[in-house]
């Protein structure tokens, strides 16, 4: 079949609009008619060339939601019809990590994925006869996209897929490092630096699940009206302390329980860390770094107790979390619609990316 | 009353045997004799004048077993002729870290205990008149001593001295960063880099809580027959091996479940962190780092689901813990007995520190 789609040529040109060739989907794979894609700082990373594992030409995008239209030999948990959200991070549920129980990092199909294929190390998208790769599993950026099942998420039906496209990364990246990640308790003192989309998320999760002083730091004071209105409880401009780890230490009587990094700075990484309480601070790190830069820290830090961390789409196994957070959203608990702050059709993809490198938009969505 | 003691005059020089003034228990602390102390690399990094909180003239030791001689006005939970280990990890029970479940590094005296004081900031020890400093809140190198109340572990009364002063820190520090810290359970591959005091109580620990692959890495190789003993089932030898993590991911498939840093090598700490399991491996430091060194990585190691942690003085609460470490030895589930390679008379103590600079002994122990 033919599907519309946005194909990234080449790293650091802008995407262009173009009718391409989708193969059906086989074995144990799915096709899917996108409705709605976020735009994410995921997809730049990669069309910039930052990305040490960027391959090109592809089809990114990769937090949409949309309608199975129709399913490959072998797929037996859904069906034409369903609703759902495309998974980078997939969820087997009989590999190693998935029978870990202590781990949402699939890795059934991460070898053919990080290639931008299909599990049968072949592309569904090609345009004259040339292969086109796929990306993180996804390529929402294309009307029409094939996934494997794995991959899928099955949603409610009476779910607005112009919102919850969104849990398909930045809400459950940020919500999830709360609830998943870290398991938040109610009266913890959490800190959240950098207030973009991911940042936000985490906030509002730190709210829902009852957490005291929710501190947030970004060096944008135009973020702070917002972060508030998402549950921030002290806003600090590292501008205008003298030392943010002292401010934080102080603010919260011997620092944070929990802090989180949501821009990617190894710099920031460090101070999350050290802004943490001794004895049992937490700092998880969600941003990604540039290629090849480290943190580091005395290892007295960790001695007398803090913890480092890490966390991968908010430590949210896909096809069990995705659909609980899409029930958060639907009962009111958890508030997408302020955090998408400009739409615009596939055409003005383009748009959407310089709406978000300028730091005007929260998240931009495309709509088909 | 006079109290026959080793004293460190300054850094970098031998301790001499004096006969010291020890002033009797104030409200709230204790007098101990001291029947037998080990000596413990710290104590060492202390007299050699590396550690940057080391003062002088001061009584070391922190590794030691006695029996309550007298009790201060407010002491209730010990009396005369109680046998002890003094705690250079306090436990108070009323601190905010106490209280918050989380962590064993009681704070309540930790500001006076760090300039070698006692909680009202006096010291009991002089020598014609000058004050000599405790230190660690415990200075078992006298025969005789002063310690908080909260600073000592009531122990059962048919333990013997000479071997369960050691839980004092060594056996405590090891396996208690198994049990306490990692809580490993059945079945985990553990790796421990070092196979001295602190890694073969390490070893015992993950043998006692039914770890599988248990791998020891020392460029000693003399190490590997007594680590055998206690439990290790694999040993790398880093000398003989391209690389140290690979070797570790493939002998367990991917990477070990925990690893155990008992060098204080901020190189070996990143190892041991990058040799353990993608999605769930926890890396504990335990080795103390020479002031100013910092660990490193790239953060995709967290972010792809390692964690970077610590342990201090095995994660034990000292008076709730402790007992138990002395029963498990008095039950046969520990060894004590091999680990403890030399004993000696006060008088021979720098002889002790020299077995132990130059790795001949495991734990020398010094009895009164």
């Amino acid at each position: 079949m033919k599907t519309k789609a946005a194909v990234a040529w080449k790293s650091g040109q802008p995407l262009t609009i173009e009718t391409v060739d989708l193969e059906g989907p086989k074995f144990g794979e799915v096709l899917v008619e996108i409705k709605a894609t976020g735009i994410c700082h995921t997809d730049y990373y990669t069309l910039s060339g930052a990305d040490p594992e960027g391959i090109f030409p592809a089809i990114l995008g990769h937090e949409g939601a949309g309608i199975v239209v129709d399913v490959g030999p072998g797929v037996t948990s859904l069906q034409k019809g369903d609703h759902v959200i495309p998974l980078y991070t997939p969820e087997c549920r009989q590999c190693k990590f998935c029978l870990s129980r202590k781990t949402n990092l699939c890795q059934l199909i991460r070898g053919t994925q990080g290639k931008g294929l299909m599990p049968d190390a072949t592309s569904r998208f090609s345009l004259d006869g040339q292969p086109i790769f796929h990306y993180m599993g996804t390529s929402t950026f294309s009307n029409y996209t094939v996934a494997p099942e794995i991959s899928l998420a099955k949603i409610r039906k009476d779910a607005p897929f112009d919102k919850v496209c969104y849990i398909g990364c930045g809400v459950t990246t940020g919500i999830g490092a709360v609830i998943f990640t870290a398991k938040v308790e109610a009266g913890a003192n959490v800190v959240v630096f950098g207030l973009g989309g991911i940042g936000l998320n985490v906030i509002q999760g730190a709210k829902m699940v009852g957490a005291d002083k929710i501190i947030g730091v970004d060096l944008n004071p135009e973020r702070e009206a917002m972060a508030r209105k998402f549950g921030m409880t002290h806003f600090i401009n590292p501008k205008e302390v003298e030392n943010v780890v002292d401010a934080i230490v102080q603010l919260t009587d011997g620092g944070a329980d929990y802090s989180f990094e949501c821009i990617g700075n190894t710099k920031v990484m460090r101070q999350a860390l050290e802004c943490t309480h001794k004895g049992w601070g937490r700092s998880i790190i969600i941003g990604v770094a540039e290629a090849g830069a480290e943190i580091s820290t005395r290892p007295f830090q960790l001695v007398t107790g803090r913890k480092w961390e890490g966390s991968a789409f908010g430590g949210a196994r896909g096809r069990t979390d995705v659909p609980k957070i899409v029930d958060w959203y639907m009962e009111g608990k958890i508030n997408i619609d302020d955090l998408i702050t400009h739409t615009m059709p596939l055409e003005d993809i383009n748009k959407g990316f310089e709406l978000m490198k300028r730091g005007e938009s929260i998240r931009g969505v495309v709509l088909y």
